[in-house]
């Protein structure tokens, strides 16, 4: 990419994990990128071509992208506060809405607006670029969600869901929470079968593909800290309960079969 | 397809339900088809521009394939025994296969060869023609279970994947074991997510709509009468409880939030 003509506008981007360095990979054309990260290995800055910066830098540019684990969230807020600029953009993109969208609120200062976003992609879907990849957008406060919308739709060809970190997280409960939830029982089942493998089965297998080296985090993230995805776990496992039961009654398996969730 | 300078070898099928049909569809330009079904309606025959027949001349045929619910194959073994010719070859396309074997070993006459085949596929899945789609073929009783896989392997373009009754159990109860049960589950939880859906959740969900119009039979096959089933349903019931108790226990954080896993 040839180097532009003006100055490209200062991002800071606080976290360089999996997520981090993906959003690093898309925007340093666009952005003179400020990133902070005490415990991300010199190699992964070294490999983006990306001098590490103090925690002030970053947090003083006009926009801030928190990368962070959604569990370290306050503390990044509270560490930040005191460095950004009046009037800057503070954005998330955690895989829950709710809680960041609260933190945010109660923890970055008046004047600072604020978007929460959840990119519905990760290190392992965006591997063939980021078109047409989905991400949810909620406005938080000050009126730049829409900007924000329009930016990631032209500038990075996403998809983008307008919507409320309550709409987000009820959504996101269902389809994040059992994907993951799903992978993970699979993933501990393993091995499994590869070779007598039907196609729904193979798609199954591709799913739990693209999650499997999810950072614990993440899993944590949607199980945890959603506030709807313990009651769509619930649901899940009485359904199955009782599927396994009206299996289990008819082949005579003594009455033991059913799940005791 | 112009007509056959020779006339076709004639092959009976028993049973013209979903699968009969597709088995129909795929071998009616190589065979000349005798196919009995009391139950099928007119309306499925006359869209195959096939006629009806009895019992006794369809199972007179050289090649007979028994296409019915696996849960009234012993019934159908019995009814056709008295029928069948000399040196004819029988197979099934259960989805499981010990129990199959054990009833076409113990009701078919001496003299009759037997397959037991299970084709990894079904209407959903050979939509778009059954080109690289995988076929398990086990050998019963008499030689020619090579012959029937190099057929299916030529002149279907089907993956053969030359197998036992039991090991084909063993990787079936897994792999439709825990398609089917998952399946079942999701459709159940319906109306799911459409719009804020992850890549991997399209997966899953594309599964979902390979087999959630499979019939009711195919489904108590894959659970019931597969002999592992049971055991694959209670290791998956198992972790899954494990994981909600997991994170059941830390949910409400305060410094237990990390995972034992």
């Amino acid at each position: 990419m040839p180097s532009s003509p003006v100055p490209l506008p200062a991002l800071g981007l606080i976290g360089f994990g999996a997520f981090g360095r993906l959003v690093a990979q898309h925007l340093a054309s666009l952005f003179s990128l400020r990133v902070h990260d005490p415990f991300a290995p010199d190699s992964a800055f070294a490999a983006a071509g990306i001098e590490r910066c103090d925690l002030d830098v970053a947090a003083a540019c006009p926009v801030v992208i928190l990368a962070t684990p959604v569990s370290t969230l306050a503390s990044v807020v509270r560490d930040i506060a005191p460095h950004l600029s009046p009037g800057a953009l503070v954005l998330d993109v955690g895989s829950v809405k709710v809680r960041p969208a609260e933190i945010m609120r109660a923890g970055l200062p008046a004047g600072i607006d604020i978007v929460a976003t959840h990119p519905l992609f990760g290190p392992q879907s965006a591997r063939e670029g980021l078109r047409g990849l989905k991400i949810a957008v909620c406005p938080v406060r000050g009126g730049r969600a829409r900007r924000v919308g329009a930016f990631l739709r032209h500038a990075l060809g996403l998809t983008v869901i307008l919507t409320t970190p309550e709409a987000h997280d009820r959504e996101a409960a269902a389809v994040q929470g059992l994907t993951h939830l799903i992978a993970k029982v699979l993933v501990a089942m393993e091995p499994l079968p590869t070779r007598m493998t039907t196609r729904s089965f193979d798609l199954v297998m591709q799913a739990v593909g693209m999650v499997r080296h999810d950072a614990p985090e993440v899993y944590h993230a949607i199980e945890r800290e959603n506030p709807f995805a313990a009651e769509v776990r619930r649901r899940f496992f009485d359904l199955a309960a009782q599927m396994d039961g009206e299996l289990g009654e008819s082949a005579g398996f003594e009455g033991k079969t059913r799940l005791r969730a």
